[in-house]
């Protein structure tokens, strides 16, 4: 180290107190940047404890291990306390989110789960936005207490780090097996582990891993979790390596107030955040009059639709009459393709890139579904009204129920794609969208047929 | 033993062999009412294997418990392995439900288990109704391979226990522990059991326990399994025996499975049986034309409504514009309160006999939302129509919110003190429903407003 270097180092140190101080992040990020290890943990140990975990968390991922490595353990230790600090955590929370994927790399997988081990859940979720993970993924909500082993020990020497890990563990039942490179390389079940005799070497006990990254929404490793029948899946990195562990009880919990908020969603309510009974009246007023008015000024769109074709309704009146049945009947076809789409979406069996797929078949089922009750209108009106009328009826069926159903289906996945809840496409979103089509098709179709 | 009593017992033999023949169950079960034990075990070793088990699962639970009992234990099992045959399953399957409730006493919970080990799924199904649980209860559900133990053994001889049964046992993560009545005084963790010493007795490890009746609703089982966060719940008999026990991971896979009915049903729309894009276009329709059909029978009443005030609307052609708005607002705001009680009713956080404090509480909502929404429409639509327009269009909104809400709110809690799913009156149901009363309610006061 020459004293031209130590005297820039002087100055980089001073430099980034001043910038971590006046919160300029990326100022210290392009400071940082090129600079060598033993560099970084030269700087690291001239800092204030806080200005060094700021620092720390600016390094890019391998550069990170690397110094973490390098620093005593006692100054390990000290660097996890001051990252899980609540002043540096609000410092990372204040940063624009694109600004925050951007500068924050991932941690490597030997320190995050120190980050996070021993928080209680509402610290945890602070401190995972000093991880990087984003809104509402997994990485948010696994816990980072688990017990693992390796493939080259035995039943009884894994056996042995369970009886340690019996006090902290969030599971004991379900074991990840992992590497030298602390890579999820399999799972061992605590059942299997009894079963087998003390020597057996896990790699033969073993079986292959599920596991979920990290950054994966919450509610898609709550339902692999579930759907596998799993009693804790593991959550890793992007290299694979273990970072914590999901156990169902929280996967279960995590799906069922995704189920409230889809459920609550599809009625065009919000979700409520207490039960029903102790939530005050105004609470549930404020639930509901957004989606309300939103779709009452949508629906103004219908009357506006009706003036248009005022006269037609002037010079046959009784085509009056049909507004509801056809808007209703509109409504109801859209209302169940959306539910069922929106299902299947929930549930994994339909992807957004199956959009066309869906498509066709909305579009067969709603026109086989239009064709049979518009016969079945034709049929009955008809002899009530008179042909003109009848037709006029049983074709804006056909074309209603064919118009709804491919909305509906479609929608849901469209919101998908755009990264919105398709359940917030609501039914009476849907339903309002038809009414307005269905009247249009209704009096271009009467129209044509009654010579108006 | 008299001659006398042995000429009976022929005679009686004769005749059950003969009744069970021609599947006169009642017959059966009022000859072998009133005797004792020892003729019963008489009677039973003098019939087929298939009579005896027909006989024996007609007697009385006390009174089969002791002839159980009194069994050689060869006997025993040929008896448990007849009352699983299918011959006898189907005999009692082919009871009226009402019958069998009264036909059929609960088996004990020392038969019970035996009858359903080992059998897989399928086949443990139709057992389940020889065992009498009724169809959707957890009794039909649950698992009988479990590991119990009891209060006054020890941590290692439970642990020897749970080593015995690694391989057949459902799960060996939460132990009931039975005391000598078979009864469930707690459980006991695998984790809590490997964190003890040795000797320590399971009355000092062991928790509270909490169960489900096997006659319970399969659905809420499961529930109550979620959201204590159980990885097992033990499943008992009217006396607290236990019989079975539900996993986590069952317990998940039901409630997914209701959870996907529910939301199906809400949507008007039957479950479908497998996942959306491999359900052919024809099983598509199959799911939704029903309900279509009878919501357009129940819309055909919209179109009476409006031909009884087809004289007004003459009169006052404008009347129309607002029809699709105001029962589209009527049928959303009935919709956000079914949707809302629906889902509390599922989460178990309203029950049936909440009934007044919910309608209550959506007459509030149901009024201050129309408020709101009505002063809006009173505000908009007489700048651009007339005065009373604005008022009719303005007091129809407060009317027809208030009445949608309470409908809404209170019919899915009037569908389940019934007894019917309540996601059967689903959203398009109460949007038809309301349509109906909207459009009523709208010409009364236009009439009355409007001086016609």
């Amino acid at each position: 180290m020459t004293a031209d270097f130590r005297d820039d180092m002087t100055g980089a140190i001073h430099t980034i107190s001043q910038q971590v101080n006046s919160r300029d992040l990326t100022g210290v990020a392009r400071l940082i940047a090129g600079r060598t290890t033993s560099e970084l943990v030269d700087v690291c140990e001239r800092l204030t404890e806080k200005q060094r975990a700021v620092v720390f968390r600016l390094l890019a991922k391998q550069q990170a291990l690397e110094v973490f490595e390098a620093l005593a353990p006692a100054l390990q230790s000290d660097l996890v306390s001051a990252l899980r600090d609540s002043d540096v955590a609000s410092l990372f929370a204040s940063l624009d989110p694109d600004d925050r994927v951007w500068l924050l790399d991932e941690l490597p997988a030997a320190v995050a789960p120190r980050l996070l081990r021993g928080l209680p859940d509402r610290e945890r979720e602070l401190t995972a936005v000093v991880l990087g993970y984003p809104k509402a993924s997994i990485g948010r909500r696994m816990s980072p207490q688990y017990v693992t082993t390796h493939p080259d020990l035995s039943a009884s020497q894994t056996l042995a780090r369970v009886s340690a890990g019996l006090d902290h563990a969030e599971t004991v039942y379900t074991i990840p097996v992992l590497d030298d490179g602390r890579r999820v390389a399999g799972v061992v079940s605590l059942r299997d582990l009894m079963a087998a005799s003390g020597e057996t070497v896990i790699a033969e006990l073993m079986s292959q891993p599920h596991f979920s990254l990290a950054t994966t929404d919450a509610e898609d490793a709550a339902r692999a979790c579930a759907d596998l029948g799993l009693l804790a899946l593991p959550i890793v990195d992007s290299e694979s390596r273990l970072v914590g562990i999901l156990t169902i009880d929280d996967a279960v919990r995590i799906l069922e107030h995704e189920e409230t908020e889809d459920s609550a969603r599809q009625g065009g309510v919000e979700p409520l955040r207490r039960p029903y009974l102790s939530t005050p009246i105004r609470s549930l007023v404020r639930s509901r009059v957004l989606w309300l008015l939103v779709l009452a000024v949508g629906a103004t769109l219908t009357v506006q639709v009706l003036e248009v074709f005022e006269e037609t309704l002037n010079a046959v009146t009784v085509l009056a009459l049909f507004v509801p049945l056809l808007i209703g009947t509109g409504g109801n076809t859209g209302n169940q393709a959306a539910t069922t789409v929106t299902r299947a979406l929930a549930l994994g069996d339909v992807r957004s890139r199956d959009i066309l797929r869906v498509l066709g078949r909305e579009v067969r089922v709603g026109f086989s579904l239009g064709l049979l009750l518009g016969a079945l209108g034709f049929a009955v009106a008809t002899p009530f009204y008179s042909m003109p009328i009848g037709l006029t009826i049983g074709l804006t069926l056909v074309a209603v129920c064919t118009v709804a159903a491919t909305i509906g289906g479609v929608m849901p996945l469209a919101a998908h794609a755009i990264r919105v809840d398709p359940a917030v496409f609501s039914n009476p979103f849907i339903s309002t969208f038809v009414d307005t089509t269905g009247l249009i098709i209704y009096f271009v179709i009467a129209m044509a047929i009654l010579q108006i």
